[in-house]
């Protein structure tokens, strides 16, 4: 057995017009579709775009980080 | 008509005492009395107040961008 | 009386399975059973670990500032 | 007469289907409408929208610094 | 429908003998044999090879962003 | 009455032929003419000219944070 | 044929029990497995977990350089 | 005789109503009523509240680092 | 019983004669000797002392990160 | 023979009328009046000084690297 | 006439028991002993030492930018 | 006797085909050549040649502080 794992990270921009953290999970959901064995993400970018005043969307920018199978 | 356009960034310092969402809102809120055609922003710095060992206020620092008329 | 007062400055993991507030809260709630005089928070790092394709925890980082009694 | 002055600086963003150069000068041409004053630039970030698979305008955020008049 | 979209960035290297902007569009056009969907794009990084004396490539690193099909 | 405040921060280079402390000085003096309620600066960048190889203007970037009235 | 040429960059997490180097090397033994054409790596972050007291692996964030072949 | 040392850093936030060096110094007086073997100290931040259009405090954050003792 | 934990970071600077590894693993066993529960460490700044021209002291600069007890 | 070599890195601004990628080159072509071996170079940061509401020289700092010679 | 200047920039650590700015211009008096045409510097870190509890010296890291001549 | 000292810090790539340590020892050996009085150095960046999918060379950045004589 291998003593030692190796992980990719992916860049990936959730948006969501209702909060930060739907945003999140908005990009993980998207992922979750091909990618398995997802372990964590980290947050690099918070923004958005302003319609008519107000937020329209939330864009969060995160890594997202999973285990290479079989490494 | 002109090929391209110029846009503004101005730093401002939203708060509340509910979220980080809400603080951002309310820093759009008040640029919108006053400048129009806004488009983008950016969070910048999220801190705040604590008050008897509970958040007060959060105070988010975010970067609004705005299109300048007819430029 | 000492006309300046020093403060000094802890970096804590606030984790909540809800929301990036929470997580804020919930560092802070740890650190009012020892400190006292806590006045501000400044947010580091915002991440967290992915359970089943889904959000399990947000972990924040966040730095907590608290005046040194008798400073 | 004063030994000292003060500047202020504004944070633009300039656009252009040509060049970074460009893009520059149009956010320095924009400010000269109605600023005065004018020394210096910094470039902050460079980027761009992409449209049919080709650079449609580059975008670049610049800080420009002013010298206040009677200051 | 989604009232939301999720983008993924790509962190690519164009090279050019001419330009920077010749560098940006030559790995924007590579990406576009593979990659629909190319929304903008963000430099990160800017340097080059240099060549008995003179630039030989400037090499431009840029992250590109484009929207995950039926996000 | 409004439960939370929104601030905005300017970005101004103060500059003293004397100290550092001066030419942060400096600047808020150059401010206050035209801004009230402002409540805290932060120092962005530290630099100066030399002339015939001594200090000849310490040059200060700072941001300075105040109050929007009535917000 | 073409003057210049296009790279991608990966984001991996190479882990070791016994050194920084070890972990390097995994990440990138890793990416052999699909890779070809790899041409440098830049280490990004250099963390670890602690298990009873002492090292348990060290994980070494580094992005890998590939050139696109027939770019 | 164990051939290396162990050092702890602290960050502190020290103030002044006279100047940067002064809210250095005050911050390291109030660290030494507790701590021996400080070596050095790093300025992180330099920044301050501003009281009727002029400096009330300086506020500068700084890290110091002492020899764990034994170690 | 609690759904979330809260963790605190230490910032430590570890030193070795022989590599950058030793460095952290001593800074860690210093750290053992009072607290328990560490979980992760992240490397922030690696430098060293020269002595007669060769490497005398490797120092990494560490946050080790724990959990605190019944959080 | 050396089975390494040593590189020395060097801190230079170009300026130029014309454009980002000139003021590199004459940057380059200074150095080259003194220094054999350049072999790359990498852009920090992008400025200049603005004349009349118009650029006056772009000024590019940029760091060259060079192999020592024998090394 | 040539239309363009070239300056170099170098990375100096000025240190004073006194004060920042004697520190800033310790370092420019000794590069004053071998180079003219300095024009500017910039602060990088301000640190010090320790001793008995109290600031031994500052040290101040600045990057001076000189002209070169007949460039 | 002065009561102060400046150094100068210079700027070197260290490569080494073993590991991090070699390729920094590496570095300061060259330096030795010349360079009296070094006294610390800094890690800037760690990156590395890739050949055959294998760690081809280790790629040092380090800054080297040096006193300088008779400051």
């Amino acid at each position: 057995m291998s003593e030692h794992h190796t992980y990719k990270k992916l860049e990936m921009v959730g948006t969501s017009k209702f909060s930060i953290e739907d945003a999140i999970s908005n990009a993980i959901d998207e992922c979750h579709k091909t990618i398995k064995n997802m372990e964590w993400f980290e947050v690099v970018e918070t923004r958005g775009h302003i319609v008519d005043g107000k937020v329209g969307h939330f864009q969060v920018v995160i890594k997202i980080g999973f285990k290479i199978e079989n490494s």
